[in-house]
């Protein structure tokens, strides 16, 4: 079969607030070959990764992504990496390219998996999916006394682990950050996970890092995610002999395997966190995760939208059990609630299972969906290049 | 003084050919504060660029490029820094962000330069400019004859240096690629420094790129570039090893500092090449001659479009009497040589002068660029977000 049409579908809650959530927009992409179809996602800005579409060429490495994707032969996973090629070569100088491709490779998997009737996670070679403890992915309050009671309402809420980040973290003082992870671990209790976000904001500066380790040590951290800007292989490097039981987490803002494998070399990571709604979709995260498995190195879910990124942030490392850990967006705008009838939720163990229905087993609600449709429409030299299509 | 405004015009050639000629279209960007004028350029896809610009919100780390930029202070080079530090703690999760703030970068360089009436050079602290070896920077010929031609024609106009890039190179045979080399050499004349582009032909794959190193050492070419994709370390560490004279060059991927220094730390380069409008702007790259001059890796600008973008190139390594290379763009499209009535042309000596005159030294003709504005719409929700101003 030959893919016919790749349609894009800007969805948003009414307001977007100045937060670090993450939920509150989403760019859906279908994918329809052969009769069957297929949903994606890409990860942000949605408008910008849907004028890397089809904008007009600048030159032979940097075409729009729609130049490597339409009518392309679509019968098995090597024409998905075929296609993953094209669009890195075609549009190496598009920098959002690599947002618009996760989107179409995720559908891409989503359409094959539903065509053989079989979850993508299989068509990825794994044999099994394991169940992973998730994580509830959370801001920190605005002040202890708001963390602690976030950290009361998790534990209640049956997880084993819970993330906090941004917020406050890193902009005080190292004594009020201290407040805020005794805090967390106070209200998750004695025996759950916890995670520290602190969403890049030392910038490259190890030493400020450094100051908050005794607390994350005290608090029995698993570890410190982001404390600086993504790619920024020295800072994190310093950082990790000296880190001790804290492990370093990072790797989200990466958007090609390149960037993801010089983290895993160099960072001195524990956990390298993969967005497949970013770096290219599941085959490059897929890629990512069996490097990170053979150089020691967990791999983790990057996600915080819908519950169809979520699946698809799951696939790539499904079938390794030792690989544990999932973030599970636990504080979902409406749109992402309502984004399908599907809904992940954790088992007794805390546990979230990867569904085993065809495709990424989640089926968009077009319906509830349409009241959160963002019309589009780009013009260029009086020609309309996009015009949002009808859900 | 305040930003007043920040303007974009998008200009490209009647007909964009399918060919690695980067001077086919342009993003201009224009900049006023306080009564003064300011111009910068963002590197390819400039409908993506302008995109970001001011594209809704998705979250607190993902905001319009404008969000950071409307309204600042603008007095000195530490506004420049401090605006650079908004956009990238604002706009992280916005990919094409760093296109779209390397233009901004360069607007407010010109500005303030103009304002002081110097050079941008001097603003960015260096006592003088060095004048740089131009190497005329073109395709390989479709056959090696071809490219003996090109060779002669450019040995002929005055150049000392000449780099053959893309075109059949590393997509054929490797005896074939032979040949190209050889016929650049021969058609240069022994003297003239000739330099290799492979376009990043050969992916991660270390061994494809080391079978034409025997040819490029029997012409001793300075340098190979982008034998592989931006960012893939290993192969390029791998290949430096076994190079020898020929030296690796690489880098114009980098959008970002720590980017480019991973490529400084870990590729074994010879030469980092960074393009001012994409690594986000002069201010980063500044930084990034800094630290290459540190580390003993020699800085070589990346442009291949404008005049303007041609300056912008040089400035950030203008003061470096060693850093002596430079590209130039030799076969530059009719909207890169009607863009300005300063042309820069290489000496008796085969050396380009960075401009004395205020800012960037060059003033974009208005009135020729009319015929090459490209119209833009974009509407969301109902709403104009965008519309081309008039040149």
């Amino acid at each position: 079969m030959k893919i016919e049409s790749v349609d894009f579908f800007y969805l948003s809650m009414p307001v977007v607030r100045d937060v670090g959530d993450g939920s509150q927009d989403a760019l859906l992409v279908r994918v329809q070959a052969g009769g069957h179809v297929g949903w994606g996602e890409c990860e942000a800005a949605p408008l910008v990764s849907l004028a890397s579409w089809n904008c007009p060429m600048s030159h032979s490495a940097c075409k729009p992504v729609s130049a490597s994707v339409l009518g392309q032969t679509l019968e098995g996973p090597e024409d998905i990496r075929r296609i993953n090629a094209l669009v890195r070569a075609h549009s190496f100088d598009l920098l959002q390219a690599d947002h618009t491709l996760s989107g179409i490779d995720i559908a891409l998997w989503d359409l094959l998996a539903r065509r053989r009737s079989e979850p993508v996670y299989r068509l990825l070679g794994y044999e099994r999916a394991f169940p992973k403890i998730a994580y509830a992915s959370q801001l920190f309050g605005d002040d202890p006394q708001e963390t602690l009671n976030k950290a009361r309402l998790v534990g209640r809420a049956g997880f084993r682990a819970a993330k906090f980040g941004w917020g406050p973290y890193g902009r005080g003082t190292v004594a009020v950050d201290a407040e805020h992870v005794r805090a967390a671990r106070e209200g998750l209790g004695r025996d759950a996970l916890l995670l520290v976000d602190a969403g890049t904001v030392w910038g490259e500066d190890a030493a400020q890092a450094a100051l908050r380790l005794p607390a994350l040590l005290a608090a029995g951290a698993v570890w410190l995610e982001e404390p600086f800007v993504s790619g920024a292989l020295q800072a994190y490097a310093d950082l990790s002999r000296v880190s001790g039981a804290v492990k370093l987490a990072g790797g989200e803002g990466c958007h090609n395997y390149q960037q993801a494998k010089a983290m895993i070399d160099y960072a001195g990571l524990g956990f390298i966190q993969i967005d497949a709604g970013r770096i290219g979709g599941i085959t490059t995260a897929r890629d990512t995760a069996e490097y990170a498995a053979a150089r020691g190195v967990l791999y983790v879910n990057h996600t915080f939208t819908t519950p169809l990124a979520l699946s698809a942030s799951l696939q790539p490392y499904a079938g390794l059990a030792q690989h544990e850990i999932c973030e599970f967006p636990f504080e979902p705008s409406s749109l992402a609630r309502e984004f399908s009838t599907t809904q992940f939720q954790p088992d007794a163990a805390g546990c979230i299972h990867v569904p085993e229905q065809p495709g990424l087993g989640v089926q968009p609600d077009l319906v509830a969906l349409k009241k959160y449709q963002v019309d589009v429409e780009i013009k260029v030299g009086g020609r309309v290049l996009f015009r949002s299509p009808a859900l």
